[in-house]
């Protein structure tokens, strides 16, 4: 206790002036954030400058093309981020790969929630043709490192589909999860997206050799106490009802 | 022949005066022609003037808003065409009639390439939140539709997901196929997409009793020679190499 009544001097941190690309960074991680929490329409600048506790001129200074410019290098960084998610080692059952990949994913998903709805959904202000090539790319990349998962590193058009298409059905699911409140547990959301792909890989092998060899030869790699065998067993007595389809 | 040198004199069509919802229509069909043919950024009201033969203040009595108000015209009709795709009898193994349905979806899709492409591939110019509107009640319809012939018409989570990212898979296929230049035949596309729907719904049905019950009651519809007989058929022996997984 002090009885003199005034506050003893508390040692100020010492002023330290950021760097450039310090003071760039610390901007873009408070756009990010505002972006990922809202609509681009509901952030301003003078929000960024307010979160970011500096002032709305040296936003504009460090980005001159103001909030449009600010969203482009945010969703750049969201890019650089979503890219990693996919890239594993190519080794143990494809299944845990997957569901590695997919915790990665569906974690910025739930990050990111209002700012992901809002870039995939359309329409909103800040869409361009650049922001519509940054979107494409992830996906793109998504698609590669998946397929050399598979063994396909320059696959065939129907397995190429299948890839793209599982693709654009998590992207899908993972709106409809924001959407309707993440009424769904993230971890079974991200098991079902994993039942899908293998699904859907088996249901391809029907029609086409080249997934049917990558099916193959992913399914060598699980276990009966992996996901491939769990699905396995939990199906077998459904599909037994359907004898009389075979 | 005629040794004259004058050609003989054509009796012309008797002129007649279009009604106003004869023209509007007129007008309407010449704008879905060419806006399902290219992106909405090269056709003009000049383009849409003379596929119609008429001049272009004409176009702009009847379409006062221009090309914005041309354009969800024309999608706001390609709309009510695509809503009636789903619209199948309750009756008959339900692959055929997601069949039947996906037939009329892709001929639609085959028929407006490049307008279904710019449409949906996003930062289209004419892009608003009244066209997102209109391309979500599609799908809407679409869910809907599905859900009434897995005699779920209020379905929980994850059977509701699982018809929603399908629908959001079936419109991915359909524009990595234009994109991919057509290459796989469209009954194949077709076949792979109901395929893919079965797929989808046997394994959800793991995880969630609704989805279950929807895939027993639609197993029993099927038949041996149909689509789900002849995967089931092709799958088997894959399968049976799966055996270390049960």
């Amino acid at each position: 206790m002090n009885g003199s009544g005034t506050a003893p001097a508390v040692p100020r941190p010492a002023y330290r002036r950021l760097s450039v690309a310090e003071r760039r960074a610390q901007l873009l991680a408070a756009a990010l954030g505002l972006f990922a929490q809202r609509a681009p329409e509901d952030v301003s600048l003078d929000d960024v400058a307010n979160a970011a506790q500096v002032s709305r001129p040296l936003v504009y200074r460090y980005f001159p093309g103001g909030k449009q410019q600010l969203y482009e290098a945010a969703l750049r960084s969201a890019a650089d981020n979503l890219e990693g998610c996919f890239d594993e080692a190519e080794t143990g059952p494809l299944t845990l790969r997957l569901a590695r990949a997919l915790d990665r994913y569906l974690a910025f998903v739930d990050q990111h929630d209002a700012g992901f709805s809002a870039l995939l959904q359309g329409g909103s202000v800040v869409e361009t043709a650049r922001t519509n090539a940054i979107v494409d790319e992830v996906r793109r990349t998504a698609a590669e490192q998946i397929l050399r998962h598979l063994g396909a590193p320059e696959p065939g058009p129907r397995l190429r589909m299948m890839v793209r298409t599982w693709i654009t059905a998590v992207e899908a699911a993972s709106l409809i999860w924001v959407d309707e409140e993440k009424q769904v547990p993230l971890d079974e959301l991200r098991d079902w997206l994993v039942d899908h792909f293998v699904a859907l890989l088996v249901a391809t092998s029907a029609t086409d050799e080249e997934s049917a060899r990558a099916a193959a030869a992913a399914l060598a790699t699980e276990t009966a106490d992996g996901p491939v065998g769990i699905l396995a067993r939990r199906l077998a007595p459904a599909l037994s009802g359907a004898a009389h389809l075979l």
